[in-house]
């Protein structure tokens, strides 16, 4: 049994059924992009009654497949305006895979002001009234439902930020330990939940079957030579397990691109008190853990748990991108502070990016100073109260800009850039101009060949060659995001083949295909199709896949370097 | 001498050009969009350097034709994103053609946080220093000026609007009594003239040449004949001299498409109470001026002074626009708080179609109840005072909605609809769609048509023959900006044959020119492809040409209908 379920909020009723042809073949963001492309009206309210929000575990989802627990958001963005998929790590994406459950598809949207939630199961799928957890942040409604529904589940749910639906709001997924930390961020998908009045997804997956795999001694082969590569790629074995992804921090500060004061600057002058080398340490002196998974079938385990002075859990490990976008962009350089933020953001359910950017906008915009980290702690909690300032904030960089009439706001498609300044990794720059999901490093993450010289390397100053990069990463992403997996097995699929081709044979293995390396290409040029296409008919031009004027004027220090990038050449990134 | 005036923000510095060839030929709209389009890169950001604004009376403007003085301004809007002329009465636009000057054109940004004035009269052009105008209301900063430059002057102004560049900004111009009270309300461009650091303009006509009349008998003669028609047509000679605008209040009232409480029905139960037969009778009572003209030269005169109570100026007669905007939009009934709502939004420097809505939209966010007066006044007086629920609300409809998370708003291409359901009155509904200004009325007025019967019969209800309707006014419109008119000439011209063919030997006999009715028509469709080539650049297509959603799905009552105008027959407006 592999099925689609239909949760229709108009009519509190629900619905499944077998996987249409259209979306065979399919998982994760190639399936929710898929739903939203042919289903939704791209000109609909993204907070209306047309949108539809579909979460989905990835093809490699709910096997023992390392990495492949990642699970796919989708719908139309109200941050973007234009198509979203947001994928997040913890135990709601194996879960579902292990249920047999290609996809839940969320539609509708309540005739009355009630909050509902949704208990998913084996043979089992039924809303609920949920008014008690109104106003809860993520932390709160997790310990509620755990409470209720025990700790052998996985949550999904927004924080008050959904709830207002502001065009930040994140969707939470809880990790193994039932720690709302693990967040499709991008995008404000989390206001799309909330528009459709569900605060919350219980997955239970006792008793569940998950989709048969053809070929299970052809695919157990596959899994350990995948496995393998995983453990022998430095960035995978070494890298992130010990230090995280903000391991970044000082790399990135090094090259010159790490963007401090809201983009004023490619280095930060405290870098290193904010980096993973300071994470780690810290977090051994306070006798945590630096070495943790976000979801079970991790062997990167990048995850880590950050204590507080005391020993006390303040949350997981923030991200580089999150550690950046509360350090060097805010001019903050407090690892306890920026990991309170990153704890405030998940519990509020907001992006971290998009809110450190926004903090960092009204910073420049004059209503604090760079560097006030009391200021930008308490602009963070402005959001979760709901105040107009909060309201503004949660409405990302872009709003900020427009409230404070700030000129200089770093966004593509009104999606705030993450933590790689693109005039000094162009590469990433052209990723972020052109993907469909607006600025978004993941979607073609070119600083690995840029600047970590993973799977070749592209000068990153030098503007040839980086849209070449950035289109050939985004069609990888895009099959990876389809497959469920990690992104960060991109490192050693970059430079071990291998680990590519057993990539190929646990699809075949388990689907019973002869697909070839050329046709997980296709696969991923065909989301992208899809996706380009929904946004066209929401309005996108070429005029939509542009760095703000900015970049091209203001020179970057300390390589004193503009995005120049052509025109021509980041219209080629989809020629295909 | 008919010149173009520079004026360099960042270099403070002022120049004078002889009219290139490109522009000649242009007046008021029609050259404010051809130097916009032709010197700005429409992916600017509309509040940085490279956007430019530019003043322009028309092509019969410092001529004795009545009703030639409009002043546009124009500029890449802050609030669309896309070009943008808004146009005003007041003295400036006559003023200026009486010094010979076809445009003034403000570029770059000061590299001080500094604010500045700038002083034009004959030969003269000079920026000085203006910090002790910072904060100040557009009132209070004409006070001030006519302090300093006394009373034969007229004033351009931004408010506090316009320094914070919030989205709703307009630009102030005093009537003959000196008084802020007319604007150039649509789009923002106050926030333009905000981000120059330029506060105000001085405009001394004393000593000025106008451009030569080539034919002075042939001219004055056409005058009279204009000048007949706008006295024999009821509209201009009886309707709007004696009730202002706001006899459209019990109008379009009757026509069940008066938007109410955010646009939920086209009927308001206390409609009469804020009508223009109320107007004129409270007028009345309290010693006040039914009939005044905004303008020098205007023979229509449906400005009107408001008094308050006690017989003390408040504003002029809000236009219907402003009365329903924060009357039956909000459920409001009070012509008094409506008068101090205006009056607040022409001091704090915002449009009032735009403001009106935005405290709807806030209203339907839950802000505040529908009805409650003191609630509307106080979230107007929070946009002068630059809070953060004032910077929400002066972003405008669209920004509220976002914050607030309200999927009923009521834009086009994030502009605001004026005051008239386009579900109930199909041809504006068109309008609204189509122009390349974003939802504005007074881009092709096809409400004479629909509602009024003058220039025609449409039925307002049916989907048949709007676009046609729609097409035909927006070029006739085109045409009426570029001249200077004041718009309520088309009543007449739409009725009375020679009243249009007065303006084209007008326009002949002052430019030694033969062109023929036709050729008014070229020019018309000529500055609606320059506005529509600006937007394609700066990456509409036609998704940005449709309603919102819920214009398609909710039906209004009375009339319980949708706006069901084929997007196939919206995308046939431009086809000419």
């Amino acid at each position: 049994m592999f099925k689609i379920i239909r949760v229709n909020m108009t009519e509190l009723s629900t619905s499944s059924e077998e996987i249409p042809s259209d979306y065979q073949g399919l998982g994760g963001r190639g399936l929710t992009s898929a739903i939203i492309n042919k289903e939704v009206d791209p000109t609909c309210s993204p907070i209306g009654a047309n949108n539809k929000l579909v979460f989905a575990p990835g093809l490699l989802g709910g096997t023992n497949c390392a990495n492949s627990g990642r699970i796919s958001v989708g719908g139309k963005s109200p941050l973007t305006g234009g198509i979203k998929e947001a994928n997040s790590g913890g135990q709601a994406g194996g879960y579902l895979s292990k249920l047999g459950i290609a996809a839940i598809v969320i539609e509708g949207m309540p005739k009355e002001d009630k909050l509902y939630k949704l208990l998913i199961g084996k043979d089992k799928c039924e809303i609920k009234e949920a008014n008690e957890l109104k106003g809860m942040g993520n932390y709160a409604t997790v310990d509620r439902l755990k409470d209720e529904y025990g700790l052998d589940k996985g949550y999904i749910s927004i924080g008050q930020a959904g709830e207002m639906k502001l065009a930040s709001a994140s969707v939470a997924f809880t990790d193994r330990e039932l720690r709302p930390a693990r967040h499709a961020g991008r995008g404000g998908l989390g206001a799309v939940m909330g528009s459709k009045g569900l605060k919350a997804i219980v997955v239970d997956p006792a008793g569940g079957e998950a989709a048969p795999i053809a070929d299970k001694e052809a695919f157990k082969a596959a899994t350990k030579r995948f496995a393998k590569a995983l453990m022998e790629h430095p960035v995978t074995s070494e890298g992130l397990p010990n230090y995280g992804t903000d391991i970044l921090i000082n790399v990135i500060n090094e090259a010159g691109a790490l963007p401090t004061r809201n983009f004023s600057s490619g280095r930060f002058e405290n870098a290193d008190k904010v980096g993973g080398e300071t994470l780690n340490k810290l977090t051994i002196e306070r006798k945590g853990d630096p070495t943790h998974g976000c979801m079970s079938g991790c062997v990167i385990r990048c995850s880590g748990i950050y204590l507080d002075a005391k020993g006390q859990y303040v949350s997981k490990w923030p991200e580089y991108e999150t550690v950046w976008a509360f350090g060097p962009n805010c001019g903050i350089d407090d690892l306890d502070a920026i990991a309170r933020m990153d704890r405030a953001c998940d519990d509020i359910g907001v992006d971290t990016i998009e809110t450190g950017n926004a903090v960092a906008v009204a910073m420049e915009g004059g209503v604090k100073e760079f560097g006030d980290t009391a200021g930008a702690e308490q602009l963070v909690n402005e959001i979760g109260a709901g105040t107009p300032l909060g309201r503004i904030l949660g409405g990302g960089a872009g709003a900020v800009g427009k409230a404070f009439g700030v000129s200089r706001v770093p966004v593509v498609k009104n999606q705030a850039m993450p933590a790689y300044d693109p005039r000094a990794v162009k590469g990433v720059g052209v990723t972020y101009a052109t993907s469909p999901m607006g600025a978004d490093h993941t979607a073609g993450y070119a600083v690995a060949t840029n600047i970590m010289k993973v799977g070749g390397d592209v000068n990153p100053l030098q503007s040839e060659h980086q849209a070449k990069l950035s289109s050939d990463l985004q069609v990888a992403t895009a099959a990876i995001d389809t497959a469920g997996l990690c992104l960060f097995v991109a490192f050693p699929v970059l430079d071990i083949p291998d680990a590519f081709n057993a990539i190929v044979d646990m699809v075949n293995a388990k689907y019973g295909l002869s697909l070839t390396g050329d046709d997980i290409g296709a696969l991923g040029q065909r989301v992208l199709k899809m996706e380009n296409d929904f946004n066209a008919r929401a309005g996108f031009t070429s005029a939509a896949n542009r760095l703000p004027e900015f970049f091209r004027t203001e020179k970057l220090p300390p390589h004193d370097v503009v995005f120049d990038v052509s025109n021509e050449q980041l219209d080629s990134v989809f020629d295909f």
